[in-house]
C-alpha cells in the first residue's frame, strides 16, 4: 500500500515546481537581495464581509524546521533540471529571515497581510506554494465555522464533517481552525484529542437499523451510554420520540437528547419539544443535523425553534459556498526598493506593510488601516514577529487566546460587518483605508514601470 | 511545532467517535452479525451527469491494514466511554470481511455502489468515517478534473492547483486522482514523482519583478531552463510577448512557449499568436491560465483560440462549484435480512448489490442496471473483489489501466452524457435502472416496517 501520506522529511518537495527553478534561476545569478513577500487575499468571496486568519503563525513555525534532505535531494535529481551545486546549496538551505504575522483568530479584510516574509529572495520564493496551501485551509475553515457560530447565537455548534472533508488532514487539521472560531465540540476523535476540543457523538442510523425493532436499538444504547443523545429519525421521527418518552418515564433510563436528522428540523424539533414538555421531561435536549449551513441555523434560531445543539457537517467541512480564498504571495519589495504586479483588475500596494484596527474609544471597532511597515499610527499593529533570523521569537499560539481573540474582535465590529445577509441587501461592508504613503508608493511605483 | 501530520499509526482514531460507542455497544450485546454496507452517493451535484470512482480501491487496500495501537488504545482510554475489556477487542481488531469495489477509473452514477463491504456488523461500521472521507477527496477530484479534460478536447490539462486545495494531503493525494483523469501535468512536485505523473512548471510573476528589466528577467530564465515557459502578463502582456520575441529572433535563445495568466485569455492568446507567427516562430507555443473552469476553456477551445495547454488550479483544485459528494454509507443487510432507512427524499435500496453496463454491441453504452448482488445478468459485472476475509485478492490499481479504463467508458458513453452543459438546457441524463427484484425487495422491506 501506498503510504497514508507523505513523510515528514518531504515537506520540502510539496511545492510547485517553478519554486525551485525559479531559486536556481537566483542562485545561478547570484540574485540574492532581501525581499518582501506578502500573503493576502484580494476580496473575499461573495456575501462574506470578513475572514478568520488562522494557520499563519503555525505556518511561521513550519518553515523553521523546513529542510531537504538527502533522499529529496535524490528525488529532484531524476527530474534532470538541477545542477549539483545548487542541490548542494538546497542540502544546506535553513530559513534565516523574518516572519510576522497576525494573531491566530484575527478578523482579517482584504488586502491585508496575514503574513509578511522578509528574507533573501530565493528563501522568500521557495516557501510560497506551502505557506499558501496551509494558511488557505485553516483560514477557510475557521472563517465559515464563525458564521456557523454567530448564526447559532450562544446554541452550541459541533463538527461531523469529517465524512465531507477533503481528504484526513483536512479533517484533522480542521479540529485546530474549528475550535479557534468556537466550535463547541467535534465528531473526529483525534482531531478532538490533538487539538483539545471536546470529542463528541451520538449514534448512527445503521445502529438502530441492525435491530429487528427500535425500540430495542434506543434502549441498548442509553443504558450502554448514561445521557446520550439518541437518534430518532431512522423510521418515523416522532413515533421515535415516543419510543424515547416511553423509555426514560417508563423505565428510568438517561437520556441526554435525541437528534433529528431529516424532514423540517424546526417544525419536528417544536413537536418533539411539545411531546417532551408534556411528558414532563424538559431536561432531555433536542439537537439536529443534515444540510445545516449559517443561513439555515439562523432561520431555525430566529424562529425560536426549542434546538439545544446543531451538528454540522457537509456545508462547514467542504466551505460549500467559497471552498477557496483568493490567497496571493507576492513580491512586493526587492533590495529595499518597492515592487508591483500591474495586470489590469488587481490593485496591489507596494512594500512591506503594517495593519492597524481603529476603535471608538467603547472598544468598537470601526476601521482599518494599511500602513507602510514603519508608518507610526496611535493603536496596536495587527502583524507581529514569529520568526526573526530563522528563530522562533514568539511562542506557538495559545488556542484559548486565539478563541478569545476571535470572540471579541467580532464583539467589536460593527453589528453590521457581523451580518450573515448578502452583503448586497445589507451592507456591512467594513472600511479598509490605504494610508497616504501606500497610496503615494503605488502611484510612484507604477509611473516608474512606464 | 506540532506534527506536519498524524502518526499513520493514529488512522484508526481519525473516525467519528459514534463509530467507537456503537461498535463497544455491539460488542456488549454480542451482536456480531455479518452486516453489508454500501458506500454511494445519493445524486450528483447540480450541473453533473457522472461522477469518476476514485480511490476506492486504494481504501479497500488500506483497510487491510488498520489497527489500534497501545498508545492509541490510551488515548482512547482518556475519553472514559470506553471500558477495559473492549479496548483489549479493539487492540485485537483485525478487518476479517469482504470488500467489492468499482475499478479505479469507473465513470459512476447516483445509487450505485462504488464499495461494498460485508464483514461482522461491529467491523463494518467502524470503517464508515475513514471509507467515506478517503473516497469523497478522490472521487471529487478526479470528478471534476475529468471535465477539464473534456472542455479541452484534447488540449494538454495541467494541475497548478496546490497551493488552493484543502491541505497539503489533498494536493498531494489529488495528483493520483488527477492521473487518473487524464491531467497531462501537474506543478506539484512530491506529488508528480509520487504517482508519475509529469511535473511542470514556468515562472511566477514575482521572478520578473524581482528583475529591474522584465527582458533581463525572461533573457536569464530562458537561458537556465531552454525550451522554458516564460510568463509574459506581468506589466503588459503583448509587450512581454514582444519581448521574448525578440529574445528568441535576435538572441537565439530557446523558448517553449509563453504564458499569458491575466486579462481576457481568448484575445490575447490570438495577439500573441498572431506575433508570433508574423516573426516566424509558429514552433513557440501559448499556454494559458488563470481562474479557468471547464466552461471558460470549452469556450476558447470552441472559439479555436491558439491554446496549446491550460494550466488550471482554484477551479479544479478546490471543485468550486460542487465541493463535496453526497455520499451515503448504508447498512442494507443485518444476518441476511435487507436493511433500509425510510426517512422522507430519500429512496433507498437493500441489500447487496451489484451493477451492470449495457451496451449497444458498438461498444456504446446505453443504461446500467443496479441488481442484488446474486442476480444474473449478461454483461460484466463491475463491483469486484478486492479484499476477501481480510486479505488482498487483487493488487494495487494500476493507474494506467485506470486512465484508460475512464478514456474509454467516456468514449462509450451517449455524447449528452459528456456534455458540460447545464442538464435541464442539455438532457443527458444517463439511465440507471434498478432491477424488478430489489425494486420488490424494497417494496416489501418497507411494507415490513409498517
Amino acid at each position: 500500500m501506498d503510504a497514508l501520506w507523505p513523510s515528514e522529511r518531504e515537506l520540502a518537495l510539496l511545492t510547485d515546481l517553478y519554486e525551485l527553478t525559479m531559486a536556481q534561476a537566483y542562485w545561478r545569478d547570484d540574485h540574492r537581495g532581501e525581499a518582501v513577500f506578502s500573503l493576502f487575499f484580494r476580496k473575499l468571496p461573495a456575501g462574506r464581509r470578513f475572514a478568520v486568519a488562522c494557520g499563519q503563525e503555525y505556518a511561521a513555525h513550519l518553515i523553521r524546521g523546513l529542510r531537504f534532505y538527502p533522499e529529496q535531494i535524490e528525488r529532484l535529481r531524476q527530474l534532470d533540471l538541477f545542477e549539483d551545486a545548487f542541490l548542494r546549496w538546497l542540502a544546506d538551505f535553513r530559513f534565516e529571515g523574518e516572519v510576522r504575522a497576525l494573531p491566530e483568530g484575527s478578523v482579517v479584510f482584504p488586502n491585508e497581510p496575514l503574513l509578511e516574509v522578509r528574507a533573501p529572495v530565493i528563501q522568500g520564493q521557495l516557501l510560497e506554494s506551502l505557506l499558501m496551501n496551509y494558511v488557505n485551509l485553516e483560514t477557510l475553515l475557521a472563517s465559515k465555522a464563525a458564521r456557523m457560530v454567530l448564526a447559532a447565537d450562544g446554541v452550541p455548534v459541533v463538527d461531523f464533517g469529517m465524512r465531507r472533508m477533503h481528504g484526513l488532514e483536512s479533517a484533522w487539521r480542521g479540529v485546530r481552525a474549528y475550535r479557534v472560531a468556537g466550535i463547541a465540540g467535534t465528531s473526529n476523535v483525534l482531531g478532538g484529542l490533538s487539538f483539545d476540543l471536546p470529542v463528541r457523538g451520538t449514534m448512527a442510523h445503521s445502529y438502530i437499523q441492525s435491530h429487528d425493532d427500535e425500540t430495542e436499538a434506543l434502549r441498548r444504547y442509553a443504558r450502554d451510554y448514561p445521557g446520550t443523545t439518541l437518534l430518532v429519525d431512522t423510521y418515523d421521527t416522532l413515533r421515535g420520540v415516543d419510543r424515547v418518552i416511553a423509555l426514560v418515564r417508563d423505565e428510568g433510563l438517561d437520556v441526554g437528547a435525541v437528534r433529528i436528522d431529516s424532514g423540517d428540523l424546526g417544525e419536528l424539533a417544536g413537536q418533539a419539544r411539545r411531546k417532551l414538555d408534556a411528558a414532563g421531561l424538559q431536561r432531555v435536549r433536542i439537537v439536529v443535523s443534515g444540510g445545516l449551513d449559517e443561513h439555515r441555523i439562523q432561520t431555525l434560531v430566529e424562529a425560536g425553534a426549542p434546538i439545544d445543539g446543531f451538528g454540522v457537517g457537509t456545508e462547514m467541512g467542504s466551505v460549500a459556498d467559497a471552498p477557496s480564498l483568493d490567497f496571493a504571495y507576492k513580491l512586493t519589495e526587492y533590495q529595499g526598493r518597492p515592487r508591483l504586479k500591474t495586470s489590469p483588475g488587481k490593485p496591489l500596494y507596494p512594500g512591506a506593510k503594517q495593519v492597524w484596527r481603529f476603535s471608538d474609544g467603547d472598544g468598537g471597532c470601526h476601521y482599518d488601516e494599511i500602513t507602510g511597515r514603519d508608518e507610526a499610527r496611535d493603536g496596536v499593529p495587527l502583524l507581529r514577529p514569529v520568526v526573526a533570523n530563522g528563530e522562533a521569537v514568539a511562542p506557538l499560539p495559545d488556542p484559548d487566546q486565539a478563541r478569545q481573540r476571535l470572540r471579541d474582535q467580532l464583539a467589536s465590529l460593527p453589528a453590521a460587518v457581523r451580518s450573515l445577509a448578502p452583503v448586497a441587501e445589507a451592507g456591512g461592508v467594513y472600511p479598509v483605508r490605504i494610508s497616504e504613503a501606500l497610496t503615494a508608493l503605488r502611484r510612484d511605483t507604477v509611473s516608474a514601470l512606464d
